[in-house]
């Protein structure tokens, strides 16, 4: 059993938050908005109204927050994490955001004796909620070998990639292979439906081939439907693909492809669709080419 | 029990008209080289030295060639499969070739009364050996019907998806989508090793999330041990994703991505590097990003 | 003086006919609609009713087309121009078509003793009005020099650049060019447009620098007044990078920014806008980004 | 006659605070290397040995340095510029940096009753010293209007284009086409040589039509004589795309050609060419097409 302070309780991190209250550690949660902290207490945590609160004395403290600026400033912010912290304290940042701030947290935590993992997920709401989430941890391998009974009340995949940012590393990486995955299959749907073929049963067959990718299991049936409810948020995988065109520049690493599917998930969420699923990237396939229907 | 005629014993004819022996049919195979066709007989099949031989009194004929110009000239050129053929046989053509060269050819076997199927694979040679094919079938339905037993003995994955030329399409999508997703892992792996990540545990927490493939789990390897085998190689996938080019423009349909893809897969081969797998294309990524070790 | 069969009279032929009539030539003219042959006459030249008519016993016969197929018609068809052709006449293919299908009616031309020359135009129907086109010539230096005088009535840039198809291969760079510097000044207006600067005064200031462009003074102050009266059709310019695309794979040669360029344009047409100018480009690259006044 | 204080006497800015010399104002020009600063003495200047000596008393104070790092540490900095500065004094960076950083030094110069333009320039090293820079200036009408007497001295084409940030934001914009038209005339020049055409005379042919651009003419001689000599340098050229694709980002503006324009200037840069002039693009496009001479 192990005391934890959860901030951040928003569509990913209520779910993981109640996972660890499930696994019996005993969980101090915090969010801006008080009815989310409600929520949680009722399945069994201790509510926070402040960061400090939450904090301190905790041996485990988890951060789930939207973007970078948000992580600085409750984690490294006046009255933020590090300056209601003990030494020893373990500090878990798993938003994702820019490699180069998870690095920077984790100099400052050090400062405090505090030893910060940062330990970005994927797996989306379904994935939290089921406590099956991948989880890509960089930082210090002890520290790491500490978090891992937490985390394993949240993901099932749980891998130490390598120092601070390592983490924040790999998540940019899933994030371009999976935009581009999806761009690439919705050119392949409008191509299939465009040439009159029967939609269904080719992408049975290439799912049963090279062309097979969880992509393709998942985000097809909601392609051929138009449903496109998130799941993840066309907005949010913007905002990572910005992290990681940014990273693979600083990192001297040519990415064409990953390139061009910024531009267009960019396109997307300037057209207004940035609350659309990502498989919706399948409508700016659809609107560039030809409407056989006309 | 069915006799084929089999015309084109390269690297995946040859395993594929060996399993239809091996199912129990008796097969008649033809090759310009008389050495392929000497190994398909220690086999137990028949050797013809013409196509005429290979083609005449057969209930099925197959044809597995390289290119749009070899299937035109076996199957309607003056002495080819049709001015051989009798009403009322199947012509099966495996090559992947341009989809309006398959309907041409259907409409010339029409005129014999032939009926004709475009059933292009994917699955590699590996596939063809082990008969775990995926295929991909166009044209009409009771000619489908009638061929599935004999393609039952190649393939897994057997799916009718429409009209002459539908296989062939496809076929492209399949085309399109591998050559991105390689191309996408290829960044991703390239990013981070120069980001200095662990590179074999990134990989095996990427496969376990929405960034997993059968591209990720097959060609991850090779990338990591830079092993270009063939495997498919990139000559034959720039001449595939010449016909997916073609075939999306002619369709109204806009491919960003496939359209960079070809591109970076056209500039292997233009480096000679035309005979190395297609996981290959990670030499572009790496020759074009910052050599670390410098 | 020469006596010119002039066939294919639409908006670019038309003028430039009118052009030779009016440098003193003996033109006879020739137009599927009998309507612009009789526009031509009265302008001074003859009018012919058939592709013969206008060929037999000319010193040169132009032909001003829209794609290849009609060229090849044209010209090599069942009555086509050869047909009715001399040894020693000389055959000027103004149209814009494939460098091997240029190449292709040079030999069939050369089997008749006919000199074919490739002598596409650049300029626009301005040009062609004010015979002011540039025209890049292949074929033959000698039959160059033979056709030069006539060529002299319709261009001031008359430039012989290589064997048959070369003039081809220029005008496809040409094509690839003015696609690319078009679509990076839409990015660039609606780029300084949604930036809140003076557009108009920016303008001016980009053109007295390195972006300065032909393309940018023709082009920004349509695309400023979002004027896009052709000028040059979206639908003829997808139809040339398809030339140009094709060309440079079989050249072996890689075009990134032609081919992303190539998908942008073939974008337009599938939209419905292949009737505009290709300045219109601007459209969709303003469809792609956020607008401000929503 | 204006007293001018000139900080950043590296390539460009040497000559320019020469050239101010020569107009006739008072320079006291500062650099971190006293040479550069003993240079300028040469030519009638003041030379100081801090940035306070350049500073105090000044009514104009000029800077012209390498990145938004530098105009921070060196305007806003501890003991920078603005420590040092009188209200009424007006700050001009002509460096290429972050629109939001100009923005940001704008703001910090009016907090110390200091109007600060942003005047970015373009022509080069040679604009820079023939004093025929453009000079695309952001900020407030009235500055714009005291400034403009010095500013002539450097530069012919001098345009107010918007508020503070507008001067850089017009200049990213610059930087996008600029790259764009280089890297579209690198491919037209390797598909043309492939092709085997006369290179020159068709550049001389592309010139005269639409395909004519400032690029053309200064950078096509350069290609072809493979002459890389700087002229303007990748290195640099790649920091302005990261600042034009960041702020089109901002702005919510897809910028597809612009985007693939910037991953082969980083691949570039990655290869370790970024020492060569801008033309040297041709080199990347020439190493991924197909070699004739091999």
């Amino acid at each position: 059993m192990t005391t934890v302070g959860f901030i951040g309780l928003g569509i990913m991190g209520a779910p993981m938050a109640a996972n660890l209250v499930a696994a019996g550690h005993e969980v101090t949660g915090y969010n801006r908005s008080p009815a989310k902290v409600a929520a949680l207490v009722e399945r069994g945590a201790k509510g926070a109204s402040t960061v400090a609160e939450a904090v301190r004395g905790a041996d485990v403290v988890i951060t789930m927050l939207p973007d970078s600026p948000d992580v600085l400033d409750v984690v490294t912010g006046e009255d933020g994490a590090l300056a209601h912290s003990h030494p020893g304290q373990l500090l878990v940042d798993m938003s994702t955001i820019r490699p180069e701030v998870s690095r920077q947290v984790a100099e400052a935590a050090a400062a405090k004796g505090v030893k910060a993992l940062d330990a970005p997920v994927s797996g989306g709401e379904a994935g939290a909620v089921e406590g099956k989430l991948s989880i890509m941890v960089g930082g210090d391998a002890e520290a790491f070998g500490a978090a891992r009974p937490v985390l394993e009340a949240m993901g099932t995949t749980i891998v130490h990639v390598g120092p601070s940012g390592s983490g924040q590393t790999v998540k940019a990486a899933n994030q371009l292979i999976v935009a581009g995955n999806i761009q690439l299959l919705a050119e392949a749907v409008v191509f299939l439906e465009r040439s009159g073929v029967d939609l269904e049963r080719s992408i049975e067959v290439l799912g049963g081939g090279l062309a097979g990718s969880t992509v393709l299991n998942r985000k097809a049936p909601n392609m051929i439907k138009r449903d496109f409810t998130p799941g993840f948020r066309l907005e949010l995988h913007h905002k990572d693909l910005g992290i990681v065109t940014t990273a693979a520049r600083e990192a001297g690493v040519v990415i064409p492809l990953g390139a061009a599917a910024a531009q267009l998930v960019g396109a997307m969420v300037a057209r207004g669709d940035g609350g659309l699923d990502h498989s919706g990237l399948l409508k700016l396939t659809e609107a560039l080419s030809t409407d056989q229907t006309a």
